[in-house]
């Protein structure tokens, strides 16, 4: 095992932190926190793990590394309105609308360009805006451990979870050798992916200790992540340059224009799977993608019979139930374990162990055309 | 057994129904099928059990044998426009609004006065508003042959229903020898009342096959019921009386000057326990007070999975639920047996075999100083 000063070029940023850009990916429309959430108002504008939205709480957490003038939030044109309100220190030409959804590659495509046209050197950070973190100490160190690690053009280091439970709905990282040591932090080799396996394999690779979950947090140089959709995806990287060359996300109209016409596809199919050069870090900072209403049920905090209700309620012989409701009263009565949620015009009632099917239930509404409670 | 012609002298009325006059007690305030009753709309003016409310039905089901002239309607203040409106062909000046809650007794004894007085071989049937009958038909065979026998003066004739399960909640009629038998229907003497018995008691009650419950139906002539007040409440019978030389019914200031004097004490209590001379049908006839959540699930058609929900709904694997909602669309996913009702301003959750404690949560909400809530 080589030591990590070794393995950092003296050409590597010496203040990589300090010329690093977030890209915020703010652009979901989950439907498993219906019906609390809906097109308009997605999960990263709920403000259920407060205070404030699972965005704001995004762009707050980097904060103290990379400062708003810095960051970049990536939404869709129905949020747009509601994200540059809620981010009013973020200049409003770096929340970009995309007039189209195509996933996760052609957005840090178009992001790496910006970024790199700001700064050759900049550093790029992905995240996601919808994801609770609730070790921010710790999620910065690490995160500045894998800036340093990753100033090195070529390097893409991933942001991995150490895995609580074999769950099935998440993609794994599975590492290889230790690379290095930076900061005390352990750097790994990323061996492969595997995305959402089914329970066994996902059981023997949380017990086996040589995986991460996958959390969608990316660091490189805007410049390795050009010359990566070259190498990986050259089709779509001329359409990115094309973009940048008429404007890039400062032109909406070279936007609506040809943004829309690059394949959908994420940046692991398009990029992480088939390049080099990969490693990770295991981070341990509380991490949840809060997946489910049962998941928002774990991160509050209960009363003494396990109950998560508001203060407009009362509970009689009732256990483990969470309750969101801003305007009615709620009475529950002999009941265990359920998710109730009450919106201006819709009301859900789930068995929490039940709650990961709430999308499919919103499936049912769209089919029978019932557009208005989506 | 004497046959039922030497039971009936000569001096009964040859067409009692035509001088029947109907007392129809709407002046109940129960808070268990909360939070859609409310106190300014009880369960008597809900329509859970349509088409129209149970007060309607009430009215309804007996036109054909004492038509809306002939119907009487004692009610409270809070209450009086509602039921006017809901029943636009009962004189309105046979709506009464009581100016307090007094239970039966003060009730009986008012309407007595004002049908001895419009026809002095006046025929009275006393009525709950708020029950459900599912045999109409049934139900006026059995008030017909009630009416006959309770022609003869001093006779008292209760509705009684035979009972289909131990319950604790109402008071049980035990019967005595079979005094006769008239139109086919059998006629018992009254041995005795038992209020709510303990479970051990009621199970007894039932297998017995000698006890009816009482569902608060009686039968008699309005000069029978002066007679029994002057007998066993003297004091009460004078202020009725009182009541009566100053307007009665018709007098509004009367009534908030006298009324609220008379001891607040049940019809049973006052009269039933002490006269003699009390009979009893068994009627088989649908009855049901629905004194419940559950009940009101029992009540009502089922879909496939055993649910009673509303067209704005949709259930995923979801079972044995009533879902109440008149505004907003309600999804249930992976629940059971649960009662599910919304209101403009409160929501119920609760297992419907804890409906019965829906009216405790309700205390609770009063004890909190919710009014607004109650």
């Amino acid at each position: 095992m080589k030591p990590p000063s070794q393995t950092i070029p003296s050409s590597a940023n010496t203040n990589p932190a300090g010329r690093a850009y977030a890209v915020i990916m703010a652009g979901g429309s989950g439907t498993r926190f219906w019906p609390l959430s809906r097109k308009s108002r997605p999960k990263q504008l709920l403000d259920l793990f407060g205070p404030g939205t699972l965005l704001e709480q995004t762009v707050d957490r980097i904060r103290a590394i990379i400062p708003p003038e810095r960051t970049y939030i990536f939404t869709h044109a129905l949020l747009l309105k509601e994200v540059a309100r809620l981010l009013p220190n973020v200049p409003r030409e770096q929340i970009v609308a995309e007039p189209a959804s195509r996933n996760t590659a052609p957005t840090v495509g178009l992001a790496a360009h910006e970024i790199a046209a700001r700064d050759p050197e900049g550093m790029m950070v992905v995240l996601p805006a919808d994801h609770v973190i609730t070790k921010p100490v710790e999620f910065r160190r690490v995160l500045k451990t894998g800036l340093k690690f990753a100033s090195v053009e070529g390097r893409s280091v991933l942001v991995g979870l150490k895995p609580r439970r074999p769950e099935t709905g998440y993609g794994y990282i599975r590492l290889g050798a230790v690379s290095g040591e930076l900061d005390g932090e352990k750097i790994f080799m990323v061996r492969e992916f595997k995305e959402k396996p089914p329970f066994s394999a996902a059981r023997r690779y949380v017990l086996s200790g040589s995986y991460l979950w996958n959390g969608g947090m990316f660091i490189w140089r805007a410049s390795t992540v050009l010359r990566n959709f070259e190498r990986c995806q050259p089709e779509m990287a001329r359409t990115l340059a094309s973009i940048q060359d008429q404007g890039g996300i400062r032109s909406s109209s070279t936007l609506k224009r040809l943004f829309p016409t690059l394949e959908k596809i994420s940046i692991d199919y398009a990029l992480m799977e088939k390049i080099k050069d990969i490693y990770a870090v295991a981070a341990d900072i509380g991490w949840s993608d809060v997946g489910s209403w049962a998941v928002a049920y774990e991160l509050n905090s209960k009363d003494g019979d396990g109950n998560v209700v508001p203060p407009n309620s009362f509970s009689l012989r009732s256990k483990g139930t969470l309750v969101v409701s801003p305007k009615k009263f709620v009475v529950t009565v002999g009941v265990e374990n359920l998710v109730i949620v009450e919106t201006e015009d819709a009301l859900l009632v789930a068995a929490r162990n039940s709650a990961q099917d709430v999308g499919k239930a919103v499936q049912e509404l769209d089919r029978r055309g019932l557009k208005k409670l989506l």
